[in-house]
């Protein structure tokens, strides 16, 4: 069986879509938007609209939807919650569609759009995640969001853990120095992730404004079998 | 004494030259352009002028200058050699000024070209440079060249190298993820620096083109104590 090629982008700056067009494209954004919309799943949302522009999420606010937006960690006025994955509770997500919109993670779902398919990865679905591209049989570039298109560390480490468990799988090649390196890097974070996660710059950011309580629980692995795939414009669960 | 800030950037495409105007920015090519530039100096050279484009460097070797040209690692037709670091003799450059145009690094240079103050690095340098930049008393960025834009390892590892030296300094601070990736690689290479440097890309692209005999130098440190910094457009040695 030929392997596929495993590749890694650290900033969507660094995002050559050309690229990438037959590649399945993994949108990584650990605190918070990918592990929010991984929750939103896990808690029965049927769908979630990414919408880049503030006023395009406003317009559907108006509209009667359900909206989630925030500009850096903090909540947009007209919203019903921000991208903490503790809003998206079953009480309040099920049997529902979500407009998400958010300071790095929906704007690059957008820039993914050329891509043969883009999915959301986080450490909470990252067991089913990485068996269902396994069963899928293509190459798989895992998109960093960084932060203000900067390399961040907590994407990074993420990146390195699915990088891991596909590489071990020996159905993929790598010749990529960012999927090397984030392994190495997995590799130094994984006996005690927190611990880890400590030194990012985004920790101390939200810790600043109070929004660190999620980020134990961004850290959980296979909190949820749900693959947010997504399809028309729309993310839905494949699973 | 107030701290100053470190920071690293992982490729020219993620560089925001408006942040830097009052940093030095060391911009870090280790295979092969730094390395062959502080190689230069160190064997005698009087000054590099660094040309982004090739039709330039013609240009220059039509008007008598020494020129070093070189793209994807293979050296122009009208150039005396390439980036090799083992071209830049005694013999050939002592009390010369060398036209200098490779594929990633001189381009770089135009780029930091509004810093503060614009010098190379490598590990044949390293001891020199990072005492040097502690006197300085400044703002430092770590510029990597990458690859084509893209994040590499052996420039990571060597800023990583620099970035733990200066902050053992306990004269500077960082906020900035990744500085503490770099240094983190920095950490599982040193044991081994040639041999964790074989899975760099870039190695396997020298080698596949039989350029691959000057690693083992590159990776040498404390080779010269010559600091190549820019002055009015051209590289001259501080030190």
């Amino acid at each position: 069986m030929t392997k596929r090629k495993l590749e890694t982008c650290f900033s969507p700056a660094l995002y050559e879509a050309e690229g990438h067009t037959n590649s399945i494209v993994v949108i990584i954004d650990i605190l918070r938007a990918s592990s929010a919309i991984c929750t939103a799943f896990a808690n029965g949302a049927v769908s979630i609209i990414p919408v880049p522009e503030v006023a395009e999420a406003r317009d559907y606010k108006s509209k009667g939807y359900l909206v989630a937006a925030e500009r850096n960690g903090f909540v947009l006025d007209f919203a019903d919650f921000g991208n903490s994955p503790f809003n998206f509770t079953k009480e309040k997500v099920s049997g529902k569609t979500i407009v998400f919109s958010t300071t790095n993670g929906t704007g690059i779902i957008k820039l993914a759009s050329s891509a043969f398919m883009t999915v959301i990865g986080s450490f909470l679905n990252i067991g089913a995640l990485t068996k269902w591209l396994i069963k899928q049989d293509k190459d798989v570039l895992l998109l960093c969001a960084g932060w203000k298109k900067r390399f961040n560390i907590e994407d990074t480490v993420c990146a390195g853990a699915i990088a891991d468990i596909l590489m071990r799988s020996n159905r993929y090649t790598t010749n990529c120095d960012s999927t090397s390196a984030s392994i190495d890097l997995w590799s130094l974070a994984s006996p005690d992730l927190p611990g880890y996660i400590e030194k990012a710059a985004q920790r101390t950011r939200l810790r600043d404004k109070n929004l660190d309580d999620c980020i134990k629980f961004c850290l959980t692995p296979d909190f949820t079998d749900k693959i947010p795939v997504m399809k028309n414009g729309v993310l839905v669960a494949d699973i």
